[in-house]
């Protein structure tokens, strides 16, 4: 074991402040990495602030992030496909159960026991894993994943949770070029969307309640822009969509939207609304229509999106703060005041 | 033009009654039916008292009925694939536009032209379609389906509407041997969704909610049955299910049967409950699972169920009765009082 610096929450109402904490030395599978950035994501503060607890109670202290790009420093005995010095990155699991049908098809996010990158039970040292608001972390070669070189660091980390989520559901229900996709929301997850949808050739169309997003969504690709308060701006668009992707958490109208699928069309959740979703039946029968939800993507799938997003030069929009502003960045967070994801220079971490 | 004998309603809340209709003569394409039974579905009670008429007003009289089974007794000049006493069938439309996108696909029943059986506009005549509750029918030929020999003809009328409805979806979303498959509601559409459910060679879970339709369950085809009020019994399949067709048009807990999808699971609701469901995002997120809908099927699809059931000699499960009784017929469909389906013995129409 050794010291790492983090930054960890005492309880479900304090702040984040800086600690230490333990991390194992590399095992012979094992790859240790000198955290450089880590993406702020809303589970982060779901997590921190306990408001998940019926599912997942938080198990404190709690070191969260889960949005990882860092250097290697070290690596075990056994690793073979990462050296010292290598550009690697951590997504929202740290390892799995290798044995069931999950993860013999390649969707780890889905293993009953998968280990999640923060809030798991750790079964090298007591307790639970330690995410990326950290100078360190050491992971199992199997869930480190290689960034390319081109891309901006600072903006690659959020592609290991907002990038995978939105990527993922969209290779699945066939997104590509000439396809019609919407998108429902503008935030840290439905701008990547934006993102990959134009990147994959789809004519995009962002839903927006806020006007003044248009200028931002027609730069971040989109093709059109609607705003969703607008009933006449809907209706124009009634049956035509193949794939909506909706990465809105708030209590919203989803049959609004079932209404502008086309025939075999899905409309993908990737935001989780507390409040049930009021579907009517006849929005699904006609046109056999679906509703779905997805979650981050497989180990391999991540690795692909990593490698599409090098060929592309594609990553997220962010703003930098030191992890000393963390707390703020949560306040802002809860009012969407970020274009459009919070990255935390780790190197700040060391000066605590 | 010829008058044929059919039963029809007058308004939302008469009875039906004998009455005269006028058919075109066939034209160049068309078939003309002489009908031997017709199967009485749901959608008929609602057409007849008016139901549905925010989506599709009822234009009296009406003469319901598209669960069709008779025989050639002329051709037009310019039919190829008919010929007086072949054993035919008609169900749900009689015409499309065959030019949009869905005809091409061969999904006519979402042809936003599609002409359906009954109380759609009829191009031929004034007014609208009249249906299978009459001593004959006049069909293009490419709406009209071929039946196999060895079917009891009694029991393949509804496989005209309650038979396609269940096959179609099973099909769609890839109902194999192996699989494991809900069917929820053992109606007229439950019945025949067990019954092909069986037939492809998968596992059958039938919920009900009355357990005294266990063992009728179990001769239909079902491998297990659930009482869907026992929680412990439905606990016991959670996240199990490929498949769930849900038949039930009445309000029910749809997140209940989502917590028995395994990963990549689909329900898909051919029954279409008036108030909204309520869905949970997180039901649909864990196991990337899907809530779709699904109606009737094409053309080619309806012949291939056809075919299928030749193979395998199935039919539905019907009480016959004359067309005298089917007043009581509907108030008997309204308290579930029917194993499972009405055929109508259309022989009955010519006494009138």
């Amino acid at each position: 074991m050794y010291n790492a610096k983090a930054y960890s929450a005492a309880n479900a109402t304090s702040s984040l402040a800086p600690t230490m904490i333990s991390r194992r030395e590399p095992l012979a599978q094992d790859v240790r990495i000198d955290i450089l950035f880590c993406g702020i994501c809303h589970s982060d503060l779901h997590t921190v602030r306990n408001e998940w607890k019926s599912a997942m109670p938080t198990v404190y202290p709690c070191v969260p992030g889960h949005e990882i790009v860092g250097r290697v420093t070290a690596v075990g005995s056994g690793v073979t496909k990462f050296k010292p010095g290598d550009l690697t990155a951590v997504g929202c699991m740290v390892d799995s159960d290798h044995t069931c049908r999950e993860c013999a098809a390649g969707v780890e996010q889905f293993c009953p026991n998968a280990v999640f990158t923060y809030n798991s039970p750790d079964k090298h040292l007591n307790g639970v894993t330690y995410g990326g608001y950290s100078d360190s972390i050491v992971v199992d070669e199997r869930f480190v994943l290689r960034v390319p070189a081109n891309l901006d660091l600072a903006g690659a980390a959020p592609l290991l949770c907002a990038g995978i989520t939105t990527y993922s559901p969209m290779r699945h229900w066939g997104v590509t070029k000439g396809k019609k996709v919407g998108v429902v929301g503008l935030g840290g997850l439905g701008h990547m969307a934006v993102k990959f949808a134009h990147a994959f050739g789809a004519h995009v169309v962002v839903f927006t309640t806020s006007p003044n997003k248009k200028d931002d969504a027609i730069r971040l690709g989109a093709d059109e822009v609607v705003v969703s308060r607008h009933a006449n701006e809907m209706n124009k668009h009634t049956g035509s969509f193949d794939f909506i992707l909706d990465a809105v958490s708030a209590d919203h109208d989803i049959d609004a939207y079932l209404n502008l699928l086309g025939r075999d069309g899905t409309i993908t959740l990737v935001g989780a609304p507390e409040k049930p979703l009021a579907v009517r039946a006849f929005s699904l029968l006609i046109g056999r229509r679906s509703l779905s939800g997805s979650i981050i993507g497989g180990i391999a799938e991540t690795q692909e999106m990593l490698d599409f997003c090098g060929t592309h030069n594609l990553t997220s929009d962010v703003e930098v703060i030191p992890i000393q502003k963390v707390n703020e960045a949560y306040d802002r967070l809860l009012k969407s005041d970020v274009k459009y994801r919070f990255s935390i220079d780790m190197a700040s971490v060391k000066s605590t």
